[in-house]
């Protein structure tokens, strides 16, 4: 008989928990939505069906669980299944963004198979309508979205949620357009807006406010999300970079050539000079780079140690976070929810 | 001294009223928002900026209208300030699916001035910038509409409110999915969903909502506005193609030269024949047709009896909905609002 691991980390464990309440819930949600999408005939229906794809295709469902991560901290014996609907929202808001980033990227690959716009124009048979229709199938899960929080809100604090869900909304757009459009912004910024509001620090503030949170955990909850929304980026950049395709579900070095200005990137063009620089910027936003020549760009990354600062920048981040869980507002099984999520978020192993 | 007119329009007193109000709240809303924003740069600032000079160049501000004919159904003495920020919010959705739509369509005039793709593609040197951010500037402009509403809605019936906004919004998506991938879709359900539904059917819907209306009124309501909202839109389509272009703020002819499938369209397909038909196709989705080319084929939707077609389709529905108001739900002040509202709508002189 295996010996059971010492101190297994509760976060995954409530994860699992909530996964496997999610699952069934959102098969059932997009059954229902693709039987009355169809009453509108088969293009409506083909917009419905490219999101179910992409949803029930994966994803850790890490928002669902940090919004009940969030409810227990407020209420350490709140049922998890309260989160689920709420959590399920922000899942669906991260939908609707990564269809339109990944039209917006070019991107043909999320979680393994075709991003909706690939979907899409396979299924109408051109290129520009996939577009337009992946703007649409975005701008629908939002509904989607809108109408979970709906209901999983009423009777709860409904208009400070609402007002919770706008600026995670608003936030991830606002670091979108940074990251599209600016020449060379900020990247904790961007990653604070695009990634760390409604990954991590939404989640939580809703989940504290489902259960009734006060003002002062709310406040401990935020000093605790703004670092660990950033590392958690930034050790997404990490695994983007160097960790195993089959786990990230998107190709070795995606960001690279898709010429993302992350911070491992900005560092390693800081750092490199000469021949090794040239390695480097071979690859930037060369989306026709070999293989052989993205492993290059690595190993630059490597020698030149800019994945050692970013590294370093994650332990200084998570540092900051978990000196926010010392505050007495927070319960003890409360912080050691959050705590396991940090680990989970921005200490997972490459 | 010029004679008063005999029975005015009481709708159209209503909507002046309206507009008195609403245009210096949405610069107030606007000015804090290009403030806020601008602390992300320069980028950031231009998005926000695009959709202020889209608003505020104008448009009737209709849908609050209708939300302050709504409440006033409900609650003949309400004042139409309640109404305000709710109507923005429509206004604000209805900006976003232009935004949208725009881009979707191509369109490079709208209000009179450069569509929002278009002012972002100049802003940021780049066509296809200026789509990505298009497309970011008309979801930020959903969270402007989700943020007013949510403050407007605050302590009235907020989540059956909710519950109206998100039907609307998927409605006009699903309704422009049909309008830009189907083949040969049914034009007066893609009016409804696209057009009535968050021009007519919604704004009444909420007005009686926020004025704590009974289901029987939202029933009669819902009666009249159907059949509205098709007509609505029916008489856009004869002023897009008769009308004045400085009333419409677009091009004559528009939709004919974007291939648009507009029941005057396909009501003069199905009735030309030769020469006359050959006229008409020669333009359809021909951006680069000449004004007397455009001018010969509408000719052609006027000598066909298309035009005729369109306009007894419009009277039939304007009576159905004329119908509806006879409920003995709808008090006489609200009965007259409404019924001046449909002459506003549907009964437009070209």
């Amino acid at each position: 008989m295996p010996a059971k691991p010492q101190n297994p980390n509760p976060f995954i464990a409530l994860t699992g928990a909530v996964q496997k309440v999610a699952e069934p819930r959102l098969r059932r949600i997009f059954a229902g939505r693709v039987k009355a999408a169809a009453k509108y005939g088969d293009e409506v229906a083909a917009l419905v069906k490219s999101v179910r794809e992409l949803v029930l295709r994966g994803g850790k469902r890490l928002r669902p669980a940090l919004v009940a991560a969030g409810l227990r901290a407020a209420d350490g014996r709140a049922p998890i299944e309260r989160a689920i609907d709420l959590g399920l929202s922000l899942e669906m808001l991260h939908t609707y963004l990564l269809i339109h980033d990944d039209w917006m990227d070019g991107d043909s690959v999320r979680r393994g198979g075709p991003t909706v716009h690939r979907l899409l124009a396979r299924r109408l048979g051109s290129e520009e309508q996939g577009a337009w229709a992946a703007v649409l199938a975005g701008d629908y899960t939002l509904g989607v979205a809108l109408e979970l929080f709906r209901q999983a809100s009423q009777g709860a604090r409904q208009s400070e949620l609402l007002g919770a869900f706008t600026r995670m909304h608003e936030d991830a757009i606002f670091g979108q357009q940074l990251d599209i459009t600016a020449s060379s912004p900020d990247p904790e910024l961007v990653y604070a807006l695009k990634t760390g509001s409604y990954t991590v620090n939404g989640p939580l503030a809703m989940g504290a406010l489902l259960g009734n949170g006060k003002p002062r955990l709310l406040s401990a909850l935020e000093r605790f999300s703004v670092p660990a929304g950033v590392a958690f980026q930034l050790r997404d950049d990490l695994l983007g970079a160097f960790g195993d395709p089959s786990v990230t579900g998107k190709p070795l070095g995606n960001d690279l050539v898709a010429g993302k200005q992350t911070l491992l990137v900005k560092s390693g063009l800081r750092r490199a000079r000469g021949a090794a620089r040239k390695r480097l910027t071979a690859v930037l936003g060369q989306k026709r780079a070999t293989p052989a020549d993205v492993g290059r760009a690595l190993d630059v990354l490597e020698e030149t140690g800019a994945r050692h600062e970013v590294e370093g920048r994650i332990t200084e981040l998570c540092a900051n976070a978990r000196r926010a869980l010392k505050s007495k507002v927070i319960g003890d099984g409360g912080r050691e929810l959050l705590s396991g999520a940090l680990t989970a978020l921005a200490e997972r192993p490459l």
